[in-house]
């Protein structure tokens, strides 16, 4: 294995776990208020365009990642949705 | 420019442009609490070695695409850490 793939391999996998705190965070604060829905939104549009690259192009590590962050990103967004109920929504 | 390459320049494009809500959301309210600040950290760090693999690779999208990524979020890690000043932080 190259030293790019492992370059690529290790931005790939901080990418993809960098949204672990954000949920956990989320979860145990029970609000998501600073989060914006329309990062939210249209970074899982974009994640599932990716995923759907990687598919295609039948790259596993792009699926992987991909994959992981849009399970990760879809539960923030769940999660905001429940935590948001409660507060009205002024901003973004 | 065939189909694939639309769909990877599109994933790129929404990806990216997708923490400028944030920016504008973190920066209209004054306030990213909710916001990670060990996702902010761990997704500039992958952000960075992907330009990285983009330059050393020479492949002009995975670059200008990363470029942009790291400039608005380490706008949005500024933007935390100049309001964040205020309120004690208990969470992660």
């Amino acid at each position: 294995m190259n030293y790019l793939t492992v370059l690529g391999l290790s931005a790939a996998t901080l990418t993809t776990i960098s949204f672990l705190p954000q949920m956990v965070k989320t979860w145990q604060t029970k609000s998501a208020k600073d989060v914006s829905y329309i990062m939210l939104i249209t970074f899982i549009l974009g994640v599932s365009l990716w995923l759907l690259y990687g598919i295609l192009r039948q790259d596993i590590a792009i699926v992987l990642a991909n994959a992981i962050t849009l399970v990760f990103n879809l539960t923030i967004l769940w999660l905001k949705i429940k935590y948001g109920k409660t507060r009205p929504r002024k901003y973004l």
